[in-house]
């Protein structure tokens, strides 16, 4: 099968490698309707993360099931699939409360687990899932390919955008400041919405995706950064700041910008991935009150929830895909996102 | 009159200085019946923050009110008060979302005001109290000498300690861990029980306060400290950590300690002012999504809830004092705090 691999800084490769099989009762298989690249994949693209060896590469997909093992339970041939983008068992002390980033058995795509089973990258054609009970949530029927879109957005960004605002604790009549312009962020704006927020600002300075913002929910858009931008925010807001600050981005910049953006007794809501960003500056937190909740996304517990709203029409984050190619041409597709020409690349096999 | 002023590291004296007058129709003038020494109050002591120049120190107390000026509303001559540990008007948009330690026209005892005006500290004999109506929470009756201790620990660690469980979001069935065993840490434990904890765990390895610890309501003692204490804490909780971590003390060593003994999901509820403490580690934060809330306790927000349950005999943090001396002896009570040898130490005018 056509596997996506990394070899290195700015060296992605479409490769066929060995179609992957059932290893254990609990695994199931599934062919990949769509794949797609994440904001996170861009460290290891740009280096900023080490690639060590050749390695594959993606953790977002939705998929039909074409096989399940003998104790697999609740998904059955020809189901479509959506899969998060951490595997978990779901029934863990941890996954039981709502936190399966943190399965005590569970594992990240494109690595070994601690038996030396191997889970496949996601962007491939198939895709051997671990747990696949506890880590796949399976539609009751094949939704319209139209869907497809916003369906993958479930398996990383739209959940993620979700969980910034669950942890800035935006509720109705909140007052929202996003940061971070990608995606995830782009699904913070309407995360913020559907949760009743009354007013959204996105910092943005790109055009393509303050227009997306716009038609996501936001009420207005900041084009300064840093401490300009946030003076900006406060500005907006009585001069105090926004209840609710996401962000979205996981350098230590974003996360200034954020902090300096919130109301006293305000909630920073933060997801990016801290690739650079190692630290809060516990200051501006502290004298301010200002919280800091956060973390990699458990999107498994939202999935049902968002999906619910997807299928019922009332959610559409699948805008967020701006670009579509073939799997053999992700190099072109890490090209794009790397460049900022593309918000986020879907890999249709 | 008399009043406490440090020089320097390790320089505390008690000295006569002039008596406060009310300055502004909205000060009042107060009578200290108790005072006391704070744990934030040895950074400057033990050279830990500069001391320029001499200044007044302190920042708790209940007193009478002897004066009030023209324009105060709500106070009256040989009413009651209990101040809290920042200056607050109680109305600006911060101070209505129960942030007063962000007031607008706020201040802190001991310093001047964008205008010139001096607040005395609050180890002295008399204060002039700026935004009096806002600051200060008078009783309608003159309680019982023995209530004093208890009242004046809502001025700060009392609802410190509350602030703390708040934001680490304790309440029915919580499992905490308090990170701290002075004051603040064992009014922590306090606060927690009183929301509703299942469990508390308190970190200490003194004798005197591991007993005021249990006396307020912990069940474990944790002598263990570092990543040994942690590990001690997730052991006790399912291998996995607190639901609620309680940091009060103010170092990274502290909050690093903290953080590792939360459960994945959990939070950190934080209140030791950051006098080492730069910066909080995002990567242990991030992967297992555990928050951090807390910063400045806003006990303005807190004293008339808290008020109620001593006055009526349904909360004692007074058993924090275990030390009372005369306000002329205040640099033994800082030599004791300083060598741990009382836990807080009352200054009787």
């Amino acid at each position: 099968m056509r596997a996506t691999l990394i070899y290195g800084a700015g060296d992605i490769r479409s490769e066929i490698v060995r179609d992957p099989i059932i290893q254990r009762p609990t695994d199931a298989l599934v062919r990949v309707v769509a794949s797609c690249i994440c904001g996170s994949d861009l460290w290891p693209y740009r280096g900023v993360s080490p690639t060590p060896k050749p390695r594959r590469i993606g953790h977002e997909f939705v998929g039909l099931v074409e096989e399940v093992g003998a104790d697999v339970q609740t998904l059955r041939p020809g189901q479509f699939v959506v899969a998060p983008f951490v595997i978990s068992d779901n029934t863990c002390p941890n996954c039981q409360r709502g936190v399966q980033t943190s399965c005590l058995n569970g594992g990240h795509w494109g690595t070994k687990d601690a038996e030396g089973f191997w889970a496949e990258g996601g962007q491939g054609e198939w895709v051997r899932v671990p747990q696949a009970d506890g880590t796949l949530v399976g539609l009751n029927e094949t939704p319209d390919a139209s869907l497809v879109p916003a369906l993958l957005s479930l398996s990383d960004v739209m959940g993620t955008g979700h969980h910034a605002a669950l942890g800035a604790g935006v509720g109705p009549g909140s007052t929202v400041a996003v940061v971070g312009d990608g995606a995830v962020g782009l699904c913070a704006v309407l995360a913020a919405r559907r949760l009743g927020a009354e007013r959204v600002v996105l910092m943005s300075r790109t055009p393509a995706r303050q227009a997306l913002g716009t038609a996501f929910g936001a009420d207005t858009i900041v084009t300064e950064r840093g401490e300009e931008g946030s003076a900006r925010i406060r500005d907006l807001f009585e001069g105090l700041g926004a209840d609710a600050v996401l962000e979205c981005v996981g350098t230590d910049e974003a996360m200034e910008q954020a902090v300096a953006s919130a109301r006293p007794g305000g909630r920073v809501g933060y997801v990016g991935a801290p690739i650079s960003g190692k630290s809060a500056p516990i200051g501006p937190l502290f004298g301010r009150n200002v919280g800091l909740v956060g973390g990699v996304a458990p999107v498994r517990a939202y999935i049902p929830e968002l999906l619910a709203d997807v299928l019922a029409g009332k959610l559409d984050p699948g805008r967020v895909f701006d670009s579509t190619l073939p799997l053999a041409e992700a190099a072109a597709g890490y090209r794009a996102m790397d460049e900022r020409t593309a918000i986020k690349v879907l890999l249709a096999p």
